[in-house]
């Protein structure tokens, strides 16, 4: 063997290069496309935890799932940013709700992603123990739409998704619950 | 430092190569399953966007879930095609209902995936307003199997999710919600 | 053209060395990341998976769904293992309510990973045919804590997510169930 015939030939550097190059490119958009199926999965979270939270009477984990400056504006009342969150789920009528025995059971919603903001749409029906033994009753089916955003550094440790406001209207004939549906098409 | 001391080992490129080729195996499984995720996710949004779209009655949105031929076949009455999904739509039992204040509410369903078609099975409770004030009524629990396929061209802008057939019958006496639910392990 | 021109300059094949020490690194981690999301959409999958099996009578599915040692401590009775789950759905009380027409219909849970262990917590409300025709009633809402593992060897083919503890209390006054779903935010 003769030293030039040991020598990496430079074509086979530049085609691995350019292999290479491709990979990196495949790894960018894989990234880019797990981060969001991540964040739809964060933000179904973010839904299904609310209902356990408040039905224990978890009033800062309800809280800490809004922005500080959340708000929640729901036909019963408008409750603005954490202290209105807490106010609530301590307050005698929720207290009362949950002592008694009762379910804010959410559904099967629509997340649309849209980089740092989402908005999901789905219903919560409040369901309570009737008078009548070993039946419940359905106070409410309310249509709820949820918009969140990622705020923050990109490193920062408590950098996440929460809830800037969600609207909330009970499904009656004032056409309110039907009008905030109508807008799950939009991002 | 010899010129020959300068030049690089061919043993290193084949290394080098051989990594490279293992990490392009590794992207290629990787974008396969990521891109069921992401199927799986876009599925759960298809069954999370039709009761907010019905219930608002934004009949065109209901019809687009479906394909062009897709069917809804529910125990009362058979619809084809998006004219007979937009017909039901604004039809006046559809629309006094939802005039009258109610939620076709989903439930968490199980999707089974299998390439470009897959099957999700769960519930639909439709839930109205009662004659007494504050209280909701269910008045159907419904079984429902969703066949969907995803069609046309790999780039196509379209190319997507749809509906192709809806099949949906109310858990009562006569067994064929539960069949229905059977079902629901196949793909 | 000098043969010396035509040769790699190993300071190349460093940097090419060192971009894929990077790309290794980050199919690494979105390979990690990846795991996640599917194992958070495989718990979705036996959670929805439970409510169509055990409402067609599906006493083997519904059993598949647990660990052989698994447990369903419900307050209506503690089953053991697949065979306490058999039986359950083979029972008299359970084949009557699924004869009538019923549906336990799943809420979105929150699921909680972590490795090879998971939490989620949901509501199932339990929803039969009344006396009066075209009615349903709610018989129970009921907090579910779904306590998962994943066992077995790495490339066991039978590998996956089973439910090892299922603990289900109906939302009453006994505060049972608001103490489950207070435990929604543990891992």
């Amino acid at each position: 063997m003769t030293p030039s015939s040991a020598l990496t030939d430079p074509s086979d550097l530049t085609a691995l290069a350019a292999r290479l190059a491709s990979v990196e490119s495949r790894i960018a958009e894989t990234e880019r496309r797990l981060a969001a199926a991540e964040d739809e999965l964060a933000i179904l979270r973010i839904l299904g935890s609310y209902s356990p939270r408040v039905d224990s009477g978890d009033a800062e984990g309800v809280a800490q799932l809004w922005t500080e400056d959340g708000v929640y504006d729901v036909d019963t009342g408008r409750l603005d940013g954490h202290d209105g969150l807490i106010e609530m789920v301590r307050g005698d009528a929720h207290q009362g709700l949950i002592a008694h025995g009762c379910g804010h059971v959410p559904s099967l919603p629509v997340v649309l992603l849209d980089g740092d903001t989402a908005v999901a749409t789905g219903y919560t029906q409040l369901v309570v123990r009737s008078s009548r033994p070993g039946r419940y009753t359905v106070l409410r089916v309310t249509a709820s739409r949820w918009e969140l955003e990622r705020r923050g550094p990109v490193d920062a440790p408590d950098r996440g998704w929460r809830v800037v406001l969600r609207t909330a209207r009970a499904m009656t004939d004032d056409g309110e619950g039907r009008q905030l549906l109508a807008r799950s098409r939009e991002g």
